[in-house]
């Protein structure tokens, strides 16, 4: 495994051998000093065509534990706005000594296609409707953690509720669920739904009370307000009254059931019940895990020292 | 003591603890390698809702010289744009594992408010015009160390020259300077008065020249141009005649007399003299001691180890 | 040596012995572990007045390969944008304790003028169309270490093609060349030249046609589209047709001379071949022997303990 694209390059022993280094990796973070020397003298670059400061601190935290060093690389402020090609760009930072490329692109299919201009690994940060892969990884290992389940979310019902559509984050869970064993349930619109659902393995409820009294996860998406195409949702207000997570709704989850959403959470839009009055939240436990999960798969594709005691960075 | 948000939480003895660390500090910085292992794997979060470089930079040299990782979340590049609430930040960043964060927000409040959102420890760098703490501490160890005078300022006269009503320096540096025994005299147009000064531990001035050859100590102000109401005073240049340091009022300062500055200097508004021809001038000598009191500050609310000794970062 | 301001401030040894530190580098580099303890302590502050990532991660990543901090400020998001005056952020800065500067700027001559505000080291990273001293230095060595000439670069021809008028590089580039033995030929429309060009150690060509079959080094400058002055030339295409690297061009190279840029490209503007297809292209080497250039400057300025042996950072 060289770079990280898409959760269909994985094979399920890959994802649950990276579920196995992350296990490892929440253990190295709990402990005084999270921080081991395992990629010592190597160097990530976080390459981000599209905002995103949440994704990008998690790698690069994820980066610095493991002692590796962390080159970051905002478009905005690039010679991308002088013109330089992405290829030129990519060739660059590459000559200049880059062992992996952290990618986010607002196009499909970037990460891909920049593995033609490198011989770093590159590790698809999101890529417009495609992919977010560790974001995937990092769902999948904390339902599995959170239910016990070491190998896989046999017998799980999840529902994925939002802009199933333009979701990248949809598009990954899907794949990694699926193949783990549970049972996917996407609730949308039908304008947010992809044009071709009925060959996805998944079933599709129109209304998210058809789901929240008997999932065992409720995975919220959020409403990308500013990818959405007009005229997808008549008005903010019915997607509100149709499909958010409200008081109501919450009081009826099954007690051990987990609510679950990427971020960064629109409050009164897909959620206008507070998480920290969920008992079943699992919102920020997935941003701990998805440190730990960028860790693993950072130590896994850059072939770190397969030692992780401490010492000096 | 966890948190630093506002002068007034510190006890006198907490002032001269912190100032003792603080020397030792100055120590570490004089060092041919200024670096000491002391938070090695502690994260410190810079989150800045308003512009500082010079504040930022401060915080992130005095972490990294304890060996700290720094993590800079600014908020103009951040999902705040994307209408995140400050809540959900603040608790992403914190389950990264953050341990400190060190906050500048327009809006007085904001930092007491965060210490409800994260078990982290929060840093006021600076809350509308409430509170600037590490400003007030580094200001009052400046006075301190260069009178020789270790444990208070008594007898001393500090005039603190501008714009008091919008000035969060001045509220921090007044409550110090009042409780480590000095005289505060503050110098401005009534415009520029808080509405309350009367309730102040201060004496009031309406002009420079009333002050100026009989301080210890002239502290002046940046004018905030960009905070003030309009109308708050009829010209600038009025106030450069009534309240600037100029060429001839820096000529009639007592010898032994400072000069002092936060920064970032308005030349040609609060001051029309170079301050690199006023002996007195402790503007620079201010930065110096602000890295030492930021590494003090952290050292503390972090529970360093208490040895400084050299060694691997 | 103290700064780095002008290729015209170094002796011929001086360039001979950087390179040799250069080779010492590029050795570092070759390791597992490219990063060695040389400037352990030190702080490098890299001060960008004019946008320049590329420039700018050079620099960065030769100074954490020696294990020195890093400091970035950025003018666009400074106290530069209160007003505050280039002298007041450079001797703050300073005070807060930075080894060197590596400074960019729009004007001529800002890195000469820094040396008088600061006790530190200023490394001039571009002013103006003055002088771009690393990048001329890793030029010279990138030539004379492909052509394996050691100590020169006698007995060859050297084209520089494009707006030398505005360049720094061309500047920096034809005082070593020139100085080291080459014979240099500047190719570019008339408007293009300097004023008095003929005073400089050059010839003259005005079609790219001249050179491009019996040239050593072809050495392609990026069209300063944003710097140039209206109407000096007339039609971007009519620059194009008479100066670019076509195809057609290429391949009449002679088969052992090198093509160089110093990036970033205007594909379709100066070259309108793939350079991946040239077998001489040696732009990417430029890339890689840049960080190695500046970590030879960074050390031998900064007067780097002399081992450079592997170790703890």
């Amino acid at each position: 495994m060289k770079h990280l694209l898409d959760t269909h390059d994985l094979t399920i022993e890959d994802v649950i051998k990276l579920f196995d280094v992350t296990d490892r990796m929440v253990e190295v973070n709990s402990r005084q000093v999270p921080k081991v020397p395992a990629l010592k003298g190597k160097t990530i670059a976080t390459v981000f065509f599209e905002d995103s400061t949440r994704t990008r601190l998690s790698f690069e935290t994820a980066a610095k534990r493991l002692s590796a060093e962390v080159m970051t690389f905002l478009a905005s402020s690039s010679s991308v706005n002088k013109g330089e090609s992405l290829r030129d760009t990519i060739e660059t930072l590459s000559a200049m000594g880059v062992d992996a490329f952290v990618v986010r692109h607002k196009s499909s299919g970037v990460p891909a296609q920049l593995t033609q201009w490198t011989n770093a690994s590159v590790i698809n940060a999101g890529d417009g409707w495609h992919q977010h892969p560790t974001q995937g990884l990092l769902d999948a290992y904390t339902i599995s953690r959170e239910f016990n389940q070491k190998d896989s979310l046999n017998g799980r019902t999840i529902a994925i509720v939002g802009d199933i559509k333009h979701s990248r984050v949809a598009r990954s869970n899907i794949d990694l669920f699926h193949r783990l064993g549970a049972k996917v349930v996407v609730v949308a619109p039908p304008t947010l739904l992809p044009s071709h659902v009925e060959t996805w393995p998944v079933e599709v409820r129109s209304s998210i009370d058809d789901v929240v009294d008997n999932v065992d996860v409720l995975y919220l998406l959020r409403m990308q307000l500013e990818r959405m195409e007009s005229a997808s949702i008549p008005r903010l207000s019915d997607y509100t009254k149709m499909y958010a997570l409200t008081p109501e709704r919450a009081s009826v989850l099954q007690p051990h059931a987990l609510v679950m959403h990427p971020g960064p959470m629109n409050r009164g839009v897909e959620i206008t019940v507070d998480p920290a009055n969920i008992p079943g939240s699992r919102i920020l436990t997935q941003v701990a895990n998805g440190v730990s999960v960028r860790m693993a798969v950072l130590f896994t594709l850059l072939g770190g020292d397969s030692v992780l005691s401490g010492g000096e960075s």
